[in-house]
């Protein structure tokens, strides 16, 4: 890795330990390297072959060749192709080829990535400052540039073992009552759950911080009843501080200048959900830290988990915008030319207001008493340092314990403190196609603990939809279910019967599954390496390059989601070994094949759900439960296809405590000896493991079952 | 077939020759039926089983389950998941299942189909108005249903052959320079080119039948050359006529009460275009001669073809709309309150202005003297009305020709006088997937002359894009690239000199296979029978039900487009028989390949395309030329997989007389004797046969080339 520096870079915060030395000419083998008024044009040939990587929360496919990205954090309630940004931006791209390249371009302002767009041969960034860092990789293998960027920029958030639950949100619940009710029908209706969300409508007029105790009184006494049935309550976090006097957080941010100013150093102001605000200034050590006690109320509530929205940062307008509005329709009015005003462009000035870059423009923000930093150099900033503000606190003050904490806004390096959400999407089969790309997408620049919306977040779910987005998150590291006011309820029991039978016996797979996926989590995390991942990390030849609707979760797992409607089956690509595939009805009930490698047309009636299981790879399951740590059975069934010899360690701990920092290990090792297996375990720290019993099914070529229990 | 009637509905003139005898009492087997207010809802249950299709122009799949549609003709520039009208109402439905039924609701007003949307075991479908003829058919064979559908509406719309080859659009080509421009490319490139576009801003002022002269000097002049050098220019039409002291066409309608009148029969007001406007009352018979005799100035300058817009009807706003919201700001002006407008609620308001409701429902017609209409109730009419306008002209006036012409609105019945296209799609891959199922939604409710603008109209488009809609459209029977204003240039040598080398291989592909694509477009018009179809209509198998991602084409071409970009190969499948797959380079470099019935993964890189040709069916080809007609090459080439005996009849016409009057036909036997095969051809007025020799190439179950030279 060589890393370069140009003119006098922000120090953005996304690399944790600087390399000693930065160079300071910008030479990088097979790139020309164009500095223009104040931009800098990397042009790179991009041969037939090559496959661009990276880029993490964008659409379009994993091969990010052919279409253009702008990495500007951008509040969009419609994802759609002509849709250039998302609401994170990470500057990191991958040359796949026969030479492969990376680059971080640290910088978190506007980045344009021309991947073959204009010329489909040519790779074009061209970056909107000549203020940066760029760190450039050139390695043998492409993965190793992956790692390698998880390493430099921090590794990757591990939450809490809970939020590996099923967890239901809805914009919004609207008070205790009806919160008390949907945690109800969890229980009542045995599907697993273990989270409900609290969006905007549980605030006091949209005031961050506050509760609003006509809707939800006794607050933590609510709190600590939910707890009780097992399940979190997590609370929207929006950075905008509306303006009210005797309203505390804005009193307090008003008198310890921690609001962003506009040019003439007066706190800048933009309206939100509560009308107008001032946004803090993340960028200031102070303002983060007065940020992130603010939470310790909730905390002491005894609040674990907290979504983060609104922070790239939106917002729906100015009175700087809208002033030039009322000054045209003033003037007119004057001049008795009313009926002059162009109606057309009056109203695409004001949807302008919308996320106005102009706005934007108008943002300063002050680290530290000496600096001014214009926004829309730092914009991609917002919300990852939002975050770190809850990070850095929490870390302080609780130590001992680990949070929920997921954005919506996120840069390159908070994926080492913060989770993050597709935003917002919608309910469509689209979006559902688009998902298995996005987890591998976000994955890959390190955000594990990310997901979209179940069911998707705008327009009116189906059923089937549901049903197919279901069994896809499943293998989503976060997996909840989320709707927008308007659209059709759809919490599992508001479809039909059979709907409600089927959802729950996904999400009891999950469960079951949860010991394993989570301790892969923990195993992926702890080497820097993506835990979901496209086919082409794990196989070389053409066609898992190609594969774009399938993905591998951890040590092998397979899933090739459905993703059209009143599809009956699909098409399922499996390289180089035999799989096990799984014809899963519910978690007991799991037809087993064994296939080779190759193409696939394989049914898949909408009450199943296809999961492979690479050759040799062993994966754990439990008696699912109702919430994470009801009742922590204490048997884990192992299965797998074992021709060799195949070896599975599973990580466990309490799930709260900081990550790595209490973990017990069972290690399994079956081997096939022709006519028997040989069952070895190990533990580490064996007193602290939930599991007493292991229950192996492990399957031989010939599709036997063979059955052994074992005392750990 | 049975036909109902309930109360006094308009006569849509969807069907042409109504039935003796109308049923009044409403009674559907299987079907619950609530008359409610002025709604008539019928209900059905679905089984796990059935397949629904129909519906025509709509977004979703070929399947219709788990969605909701509405007819009710839309001018919609973004085709996207929630979008539940497009532009043509085509309320045909059919249930296939243990029973097969079909439905016509024959009312051109709004119905709203949920095909298991909000249950997915019910189809629900709720008539906005109790007066109505409705069709029901219950038949042993789904198909049956389509024909007899086709039938009763008329049949199918058969354009000039010309209209077979690949034609260019942009809005707009400025001028007669660069349209000279445009054509001199085609021709010094040596892609293939029958015809180019001149969209709305030929016109003086988009006055509909007018032409800008400053433009187009000596038009007629210009119509001719264009002529000889092989194109044939297709200008739009637009419904809207400018309110415009002076203009021809305006004071003409004025004068005879050709427009759409206001409840206070004034002549209705709606800003398109040219600005405020009034719509013709295509329902008089009076105003579609009059409207059908505007045409004819352009066609005694040589114009043989005209694209109808804007007929849904689109409205960009009315004056009606619009004083409300002067009313509003000069009510908060004289209050001295401009301050305390809420601009984003007046942004909504404005923005509502687009195709509002309450527009539509201030509109009258008058298709007699004693006869008021509502628009809203006949609002899907609209389209199909001014097209037929046109084709109840041509039919008088020119009787012994044929003309192209097609309509972006349109209604069940005006596929036998017009074609269509699908609207404003975008650059966006998910519209080339959802190209594939249009076409063959389009066909089951008669539309064969369709497409989609190739490349996408919105939206900038990528090399890798266009080439793969190419591909595809070889076999839409409406072959046309058209892009909007302000998008990337795509004409095909404004990409790169790979991209320009293989749009003319796939041209030259589809011009060589011209001959058997037209008539087998005859033939399948001429039985009424889709011409492109799911594989549910010639397979029984459950796969086949499955399959929406490929087509038939006429006697056997299973066409699989790739869709997806960075693919360089897809899964195919392939139902019941062998089939010789072509892995298509250019038509002259075909690689061939014999593959048995099931599940394939083929690879197909850019720069191939794969075709597969059913065993025992024939194709013909020939050198393709630069425009239809230019040389008529005397040679056919046929090839097909004959492993036992193969029949193809090529009808072939002038392709400008009117459709059957002057066909002759060259029939094609080969037979597989095991060691040689015998081919015999058959003749009908073979004098008036463009060939005169025959080329076989007949492959045999070991891959074996056999070719056989005959004269015809």
């Amino acid at each position: 890795m060589k890393a370069f520096r140009s003119g006098k870079p922000f120090s953005t915060g996304a690399v944790v330990e600087k390399p000693a030395k930065f160079l300071s000419k910008l030479e990088i083998s097979g790139f020309k390297i164009k500095v223009k008024d104040v931009q800098i044009i990397l042009t790179r040939r991009l041969a037939p072959d090559d496959i661009v990587l990276g880029l993490g929360e964008q659409l379009g496919g994993i091969n990010r060749r052919g279409r253009k990205y702008i990495t500007y954090c951008t509040d969009t309630p419609v994802h759609i192709p002509e849709q250039l940004s998302l609401y994170g931006a990470h500057p990191f791209i991958i040359i796949k080829g026969r030479i492969n390249q990376g680059l971080f371009i640290d910088y978190a302002g506007e980045i344009i990535f021309d991947v073959g767009f204009t010329d489909k041969d040519f790779l074009e960034i061209t970056i909107t400052s000549t203020n940066l860092e760029l760190y450039y990789w050139k390695e043998k293998l492409w993965q190793t540039i992956v790692t390698s960027y998880l390493e430099l920029t921090g590794g990757v958030y591990v939450p809490p073992r809970w939020a590996f639950g099923y967890q239901q949100c809805r914009w919004s619940y609207p008070d205790a009552p009806k919160v008390t009710e949907i945690a109800g029908k969890f229980r009542q209706l045995g599907i697993p759950c273990d989270a409900i969300y609290l969006d905007i409508d549980y605030m006091d007029n949209y005031k961050v911080f506050t509760v609003d105790e006509q809707k939800f009184p006794e607050f933590k006494e609510f709190v600590g009843k939910m707890k009780k049935q097992g399940f979190h309550l997590i609370p929207i976090i929006d950075p905008g501080v509306k303006i009210e006097d005797g309203y505390q957080v804005y009193e307090e941010g008003k008198a310890n200048h921690h609001f962003c100013t506009d040019i003439n150093n007066e706190d800048f102001q933009a309206a939100v959900w509560p009308g107008l605000t001032h946004l803090p200034d993340f960028t200031r050590p102070e303002t983060r830290k007065w940020w992130g006690e603010l939470y310790d109320n909730f905390i002491e509530m005894g609040i674990e988990g907290f979504w983060n929205d609104m922070n790239e940062p939106a917002i729906f307008y100015t009175d700087y915008e809208k002033e030039k509005i009322f000054a045209q329709l003033q003037s007119a009015a004057d001049a008795g030319k009313i009926k002059d005003i162009n109606l057309i462009h009056l109203q695409w000035e004001i949807k302008n207001f919308h996320n106005n870059r102009e706005d934007y423009r108008r943002i300063y923000h002050h680290p530290s008493p000496e600096q001014t930093v214009w926004h829309d150099d730092i914009h991609n900033l917002y919300g990852a340092k939002m975050a770190l503000a809850f990070a850095e606190h929490v870390q302080e003050k609780y130590p001992e314990r680990r949070f929920l904490i997921f954005s919506r806004s996120s840069y390159s390096g908070s994926q080492r403190y913060s989770g993050i959400w597709y935003g917002d999407n919608k309910s469509w089969w689209e979006h559902l196609e688009g998902n298995i790309k996005m987890l591998v997408n976000a994955n890959l620049v390190g955000y594990f603990y990310s997901g979209a919306d179940i069911g998707g977040f705008g327009d009116n779910c189906h059923s089937e939809l549901m049903l197919r987005w279901l069994q896809l998150s499943v293998f989503s590291p976060l997996m909840r279910n989320h709707a927008a006011i308007g659209t059709r309820q759809q919490e599992l029991w508001e479809f039909d019967q059979q709907t409600l039978n089927q959802s729950r016996n996904i999400i009891r797979l999950r469960y079951a599954l949860l010991p394993w996926l989570y301790s892969q989590y923990l195993e992926y995390a702890g080497i820097n390496k993506p835990l979901i991942r496209p086919l082409m990390w794990d196989f070389e030849d053409a066609q898992s390059a190609d594969t774009e609707d399938q993905f591998i979760y951890g040590d092998g797992i397979m899933v090739a989601p459905i993703y059209h409607s009143n599809s009956r089956g699909r098409n399922v690509y499996l390289p180089e070994s035999r799989w096990l595939a799984w014809n899963v009805r519910s978690w007991e009930e799991r037809d087993m094949q064994i296939l080779n490698p190759g193409n696939h047309y394989l049914e898949c009636p909408l009450e199943k759900q296809l999961v492979f299981l690479r050759e040799n790879t062993l994966i754990a399951l439990q008696e699912p439960e109702e919430f994470v740590g009801q009742r922590n059975p204490d048997t884990l069934f192992i299965t797998g296809l074992v021709t060799e010899q195949a070896n599975l360690k599973i990580l466990a701990d309490q799930g709260s405590e900081p990550a790595y920092s209490g973990i017990s290990v069972l290690e399994i090792d079956v081997e096939n000896k022709n006519d028997y297996f040989i069952i070895k375990t190990k533990t580490v720290k064996k007193q602290q493991l939930p599991w007493k019993h292991v229950v192996c099914e492990i399957y031989d070529l010939n599709g036997n079952t063979n059955i052994i229990h074992k005392d750990i």
